[in-house]
């Protein structure tokens, strides 16, 4: 694990189960709204939290990709299709789940859900593509590709 | 306008042109994150801002919803389609428009955009649905489903 | 574990070591801002996140407290010094510690402290007041005034 | 105003009335937490919205300091002393103000406070230094030394 805490912590990056990657994650004050519910768009951090850990279980870090080369390649939410099916409350824990559905050249495609207790709260259909550091889209290294090419089949 | 602050502040609330509501929002430090363009779900809030200063400019104020029977009432957000097409940056002035095209009982649907400087960034379909503060579907009051149908018509 | 996942889930809520908790969180794209490290008021999340898991490890829930008699009970944040040493960065693990050094009546004074790698981040004295749900100052129930008072003493 | 949107656009950026900056905010649900008030966190978000426009009518941007020089500037929140008097609900108007009390080679002193219809809400003592794009301390160029202490001396 390459953080820089040494590794003697609980392992906070969820887990691969077959092709899907699962997060738990604990709804915070900050998650929730004065209605008294989590604010709709935190289901987003949430969602994105597991498609970092997602990739940080198949061995790429963000931060590195960041710097990857004289472009830089960061992934960027294209396009997504959210229903908000129920509501999560404070002190509430989430499983998060995240799998590739397709994945070409500088385009993936995933399918996550964020549940809790059993209960099913939302899902998300999310396009990503690769851009560079100018926000301008990239070509995915071979090596990159192919790992998430592994992930989708796996 | 029903502020705390006596009137003799700028206007804040955008206003309507036609059916459709226009406000102005500035991109600040907490919007951007570190690939140095504005967090994708950001814009929800962005999105959020327009449709809570929509109904404002239509005479509702989401507080007084939350205490307007024993019930109470609040939208909740049902379903977002949401297309990133470019990205906003630190310190842009992003202009926020928002229109209903379906009205019907306890359901809005809205159409919503993000420009900066005429150039679009997001567009997003979204529906609200009408829920009490237990987190239940509910009815809304005549007069606020008239108000929200006059807004559709306008 | 008083959560809705059955307890079949990781240990979320970190631990107590002596009089101290300790809790590991990860920094998300969500935390960062464009000038590359975690924006400042995050910090103050991680916090929040601390003594809320904190209380938990001493068998309070903060939603339960909203609703323990008519009056409800909140814990509000009256007075923080912080101080930012240094930079946390995307990927990094954070380490943050909680104690107590002082409950009174209706009042407690924390000292947390946020590390990632053994390297000190941030340092915060934050003085926490017990609300009702209209905001204004009320007594701790005794047996929650006890556990308050045994952390400490810890 | 060299913002992208031409000019036909509201005043966003606040004014200045001696030394003093003053900027309107308003409270959206995003700020709000299950307890019915404003999220202690978000007040130092109101904060830096209040810091970066008092800069900006000052005629300094903070994306253009990011690309200054080859070293890149920032400023760097480095200790904050806050006190939490009263609460901000959703809808209210926040008024920012802002001042510099010292202003020295890479260090300002900033007071600031935030109001609600005349009643102060929170007030902060913000210590500032000036970093590099790597998060060391340096030097401030001197124009824009020049216009911070002309900042304080108004």
């Amino acid at each position: 694990m390459t953080d820089k805490s040494g590794g003697n912590v609980p392992d906070l990056s969820g887990r691969l189960e077959g092709g899907e990657h699962c997060l738990h994650q604990r709804v915070y004050y900050e998650d929730t709204d004065f209605s008294g519910i989590v604010y709709h768009a935190r289901y987003l951090h949430f969602l994105e939290r597991g498609r970092t850990d997602y990739l940080r279980c198949h061995g790429v870090e963000q931060h590195t990709l960041h710097t990857i080369d004289e472009e830089g390649l960061a992934f960027a939410v294209h396009h997504m299709d959210l229903k908000f099916v129920r509501s999560a409350h404070m002190d509430d824990i989430l499983e998060i789940r995240t799998r590739t559905i397709k994945a070409t050249g500088a385009r993936m495609v995933l399918e996550q859900s964020i549940a809790a207790g059993g209960v099913l709260l939302t899902t998300a259909t999310v396009t990503v593509v690769v851009i560079n550091r100018h926000g301008r889209a990239r070509r995915m290294p071979d090596d990159l590709a192919r790992t998430l090419l592994e992930a989708k089949g796996a």
